[in-house]
């Protein structure tokens, strides 16, 4: 486990707000190409009633908002689980730098398993990917969340676990 | 090719505005469980700045509202080109009903080629799948598109083919 991600931890932050909410505990933040703030977020799929409203892709979209353009070129993305194949999808289009995450999702991942997005050639862009960083807390707090809930499942494969 | 697809006739629509606005064009319809429209969209990445501005996910996004749920159980999706693998998990996610789509996406799409969602093990929701409906004219809206372009691409994957 690497320490030191100041933006992990921010990340952490925002997964707790979605545990305190009810949500599957997720948090994504991203980064601009200087390295300051530019988008935080955590998963809301039940609260906003959208099955999209993944942490990654409401980062990336209020991101894409603030910088004006669909791509997010130069900037990096810190989320506190592997993204599913849809994340990972987006994090492509919007050509980013980095993705650093956190716990891996052996069953609902997109990258390390399944799709594994970006091994695959109708994927067009490939950002640096760094993961198992700080994932002792994120699949903590996943972990605590699913074990007050019954039964498995994947956690970002919606409510009904 | 099948002929009798009112609501992929709308899709077809739908993609031609988005060529209109200089957007790839690729359109998309839902209907509810009764078979009546729900929500309608087309790509518009460029006029959102959104890379996840994909005419299925603001279908998908919009049907949820619609119903106040972020399962869209019992829907159908029509949409013009094959999905790529964001919008396919999306699908997933969304645990529509069936899904019907028009022209294949060798180079971008995530169902017949590259990432396969509906194939894995880490997609733990598969719709009935129809392809090459009114495969004809949505191709062709995507090849006059591209035509007035140079260079090739993906025609999901953003604009700058």
């Amino acid at each position: 486990m690497i320490d030191d991600f100041p933006f992990m931890r921010m990340a952490l932050e925002e997964a707790r707000r979605a545990a305190d909410m009810g949500e599957v505990p997720v948090g994504a933040v991203i980064t601009d190409a200087d390295g300051a703030l530019l988008a935080r977020g955590h998963n809301r799929v039940i609260a906003d009633r959208d099955p999209t409203a993944h942490a990654e892709l409401i980062a990336i979209r209020q991101a894409a908002r603030v910088l004006g353009s669909e791509r997010l070129t130069g900037c990096d993305l810190y989320v506190t689980l592997e993204p599913c194949a849809m994340c990972a999808q987006a994090i492509a289009f919007a050509r980013m730098r980095r993705l650093y995450f956190g716990a891996d999702d052996p069953k609902g991942g997109g990258i390390t398993v399944g799709a594994r997005i970006f091994d695959r050639d109708t994927t067009h862009h490939r950002p640096e990917i760094y993961g198992g960083i700080l994932d002792a807390p994120a699949a903590g707090l996943l972990k605590a969340f699913f074990a007050r809930r019954r039964g498995g499942g994947s956690p970002m494969d919606g409510a009904d676990e």
